[in-house]
């Protein structure tokens, strides 16, 4: 399978990291339940993120070890589009892993000065030293982050810090999914490949009607019909498949 | 967490592989959507698996590297009580990596004579000559065959032989789960440590005890039972943690 090569290719290369390769399975069970496509809400879900980044007066674009492994030009390409710059933050942090995602992350197309997390100069409050570094020119100081993948520690400090932020994560009921102020509950390369269309769509829109679609969305109703769907499916592969 | 540090310390030992670490994260979240803990049915497929196992003519017990990472002793002791052999059998096969796990069930009291794998004699029929090895006197001539976190590919192949295999496999909807005569789905540690305290219980029943715990036994119903155990949570989570 094609996205685990790349995995143990980011493994390999000082990229990934053990835990990265254990939550992409943990993901890839709760997609099996999904049906390995995107859902209606969780394209919906995509399409406010979206309008809510096009919105932003700051947005960054978080970086793991996954991201980096599995969409490092896609997620370069959002940049671009959006204008808002990545910033390299992975849990288990050593400077080595980070310096190895800022290279692939040029290689990969993203210009120097968009690329930020190897000099952090900030700390993120609540949560403990290693885990809080932040660039002040980025995650610090947005408004509205990106963070796919991300732990619930984390999001929930980014929350209480203010911020907007949006989770890409396919288990509906993780600490991650509920804290962020919009969850897309979808694999990592459909979300960052949808929502480069969905970019590409609302660009030239009205900041009223980006401001409608955020208006309208709520998160918690959003991850209900997700979770709703994951139990119609199993409920179906129960008839269909054991029967 | 205890068992994701064993893995990694798997993986830098030469024991586990990458592939290990995914599975290892699928497994993660179908035993969140279970709750953690070896629900009613699954103990009664454990119940029906050790009986299996005591009515052997020849049993056998398959290691791979998560089995070697993350319960040595127990299936060393296990191996023991049921005086059946174990037989590496991994599925990204190096013979580098056989050694090791080798090494590692030795040093965890495993006899020498009791280990398996390394030095394969014989092909199971219908697979790939890599996953087709096997010891002719262990898995091959086996009539009842454990294989925790096995591939559907292998454990059909297996049943196609005629063998009574027994999984264990948190997804009640793999290929695995649903082609094993008895397929347990709980933790791999909880499971081989209900194993060894139900072989310690069952160990002086009658044979006609034994046989009547295998023939009251339907795999088929028994997933339907752990499937609908979890819809019934995923309804319950839907109301109690997010509304």
């Amino acid at each position: 399978m094609m996205k685990r090569e790349k995995l143990a290719e980011g493994v390999r290369a000082g990229i990934t990291s053990f835990q990265g390769l254990i939550a992409h399975g943990r993901g890839e069970a709760f997609d099996y339940l999904i049906g390995e496509r995107t859902l209606p809400p969780a394209f919906e879900a995509t399409r406010t993120a979206v309008a809510m980044l096009l919105l932003a007066r700051h947005p960054v674009l978080s970086v793991n070890g996954n991201v980096a492994a599995l969409v490092p030009s896609e997620i370069v390409k959002l940049s671009k589009l959006l204008d808002a710059p990545l910033e390299i933050n992975i849990f288990y942090r050593t400077e080595e892993r980070v310096r190895r995602i800022k290279e692939h992350l040029l290689k990969h197309g993203a210009p120097e000065n968009k690329v930020l997390g190897d000099k952090p100069d900030a700390l993120i409050p609540g949560l403990e030293h290693a885990r809080a570094k932040a660039a002040k020119e980025g995650i610090y100081s947005a408004d509205v982050v990106l963070t796919p993948l991300e732990d619930g520690d984390r999001c929930e400090a980014l929350v209480r810090m203010g911020k907007k932020v949006i989770a890409i994560d396919l288990n509906p009921l993780s600490r991650t999914a509920r804290a962020a102020t919009v969850t897309i509950v979808d694999d990592l390369t459909r979300a960052v490949n949808n929502m480069i269309r969905l970019t590409t769509e609302l660009k030239d829109a009205s900041r009223s009607e980006l401001e409608k679609l955020v208006e309208n969305f709520d998160n918690k109703e959003n991850l209900q019909a997700m979770l709703r769907a994951i139990t119609e499916r199993l409920v179906q592969l129960d008839i269909i498949e054991l029967d």
